[in-house]
């Protein structure tokens, strides 16, 4: 099964980048189901959805789509929009919490755009009493990520996360300099859903996984408080009979996912006590994103071709 | 699945009580690859089996086949060669350990024949410093071998252990009942393999899973030193997760397989620093046993029918 996984997800997000694909799907995107996995395009509409989801026990993470900003202009505004959408959260009930990419903030122009703009955020987001998370988009953005991570960790900004994928080689070294940092750090734990050479990492997924297991139960040991962002239902299980085995408080973890995935496993955890926090997409910038999570798994792709012709 | 493996189980099981079925596996058996799944019908091929086990990092326990033993004189055969094992095992190198079913005692005749041959096998363990598993048997055993296991342990026979199926509704009370003992005991948890009405045992396979994974955290939680007797890849990944996450010493469990089973698996957890049993059924009565094996799943019976005509 690993490598069918493997070779579907390639195949998918290499078709995605095809630009009479993109184009047709853009246009189609209502009709194929984009609702399903996006929130909504504008602000009102994923207020709402978390209103709903929390009603159901669930917390939230809202994440403004859009990515590969290269200009300074574009950073600012989409910096912008991002201030705008903690401004709104201010009046919200419940725990508040925003993730962005750094490229959103300027990362890929230069570093110190990125630093900037994250600094405009993170205090922002301490404003409004919110958390703030500096999402891992693909391997050239790393390093400056995790550097941004450091500095405001330095500057005291401890609402602040980031995100570490499994799929890297590097992430394991990666995850004992973060263990490093006092108080330990609020990690969110992906498997890494970006086309990535082997070059940088594990094209198998058996390896993939186990090196989730590795750096969740080291994360975890060593004391940090992790985001198990994986709808992998093994490890899921395996993560409850850690906790369970490790007593460990319930603040130390949380289940993540994606909205509108496995919503009745969502619920499930939530009955056995677990805290879950729903990853909301939303914006008009919803391609990309899409992509990756039909190249997920085939069952989703099979969620919109059923759309198409049912 | 949990349905199908059920309705396969349990036809499985009516198949193999036929009388024509019988007699042909009987005969056939050694074509039909019987000796995949017990190490020999002799004890100088098992102690070998064993022996080869050893030089692979994995412990075994012997189990004598035979069952539902309904005579005095039948009973004292049984014991006779069971004490006979365990005279073999006193120079065997390593940790010697022997599985033996109530009724091969003669629980099934009358209790006090039961515990007599009981204690005389008890006896001889310590003697020769091997352990004694009161196996469980089916539903009508189950408060009998309990008693028994219960009787030994007062009367001062720690090295005896038994058995508890998670199939079963009452277990999770047995086990509650068994914690009581100071100090605590030894006992193997298995999901059972007989054929039980649902006046008793849960049919649904979701279920007996779910009360696996119950009885072995409380039971890890309660003191008790377990044996997780399951070929279930799941639950033996979760059992890992928890005895990492509670820092188990690998002495207060240990994974069991039965002979032939995954032994790649088997392996693989003794590279991962566990202890791994290898239950090893020998003897000439072993129809009954090989029923149960091929009714566990179909591979299994595959596994026969290639043997057939491959």
């Amino acid at each position: 099964m690993g490598v069918i996984d493997d070779l579907y997800r390639r195949a998918l997000l290499a078709v995605a980048d095809a630009g009479p694909v993109t184009g047709f799907v853009k246009q189609q995107g209502r009709h194929l189901g984009v609702s399903r996995f996006v929130a909504g395009e504008r602000l009102p509409e994923v207020l709402e959805a978390a209103r709903t989801l929390r009603g159901e026990g669930l917390e939230s993470i809202f994440d403004l789509l859009g990515e590969f900003v290269d200009t300074e202009a574009d950073a600012a505004a989409m910096t912008g929009e991002i201030l705008t959408t903690l401004e709104a959260l201010r009046s919200e009930p419940g725990e508040r919490y925003m993730s962005v990419k750094p490229t959103q903030l300027g990362l890929g122009v230069n570093f110190d755009l990125g630093l900037r703009n994250a600094r405009r955020v993170a205090e922002k987001a301490r404003e409004v009493d919110a958390r703030l998370c500096l999402d891992m988009e693909n391997a050239p953005y790393v390093d400056g990520t995790l550097r941004l991570f450091r500095t405001l960790q330095d500057e005291g900004f401890r609402h602040v996360s980031t995100v570490l994928q499994s799929y890297l080689y590097r992430t394991k070294d990666d995850l004992n300099t973060l263990l490093e940092i006092s108080p330990k750090p609020t990690l969110r734990l992906v498997k890494g859903a970006y086309r990535e050479s082997e070059a940088v990492a594990f094209g198998d997924k058996a390896k993939v996984d186990q090196n989730y297991r590795d750096l969740l139960y080291r994360g975890l040991e060593g004391g940090a408080t992790l985001g198990i962002a994986t709808h992998d239902e093994s490890i899921i299980r395996e993560t409850e009979a850690f906790v369970r085995g490790a007593g460990l408080d319930a603040d130390r973890y949380e289940f993540q996912f994606l909205y509108g995935v496995k919503p009745a496993l969502q619920k499930r955890l939530v009955g056995r006590g677990h805290k879950v926090r729903i990853y909301i997409p939303y914006g008009s910038d919803w391609y990309g994103y899409f992509s990756r999570r039909l190249a997920e798994r085939p069952a989703n792709l099979m969620f919109v071709v059923r759309g198409l012709f049912g």
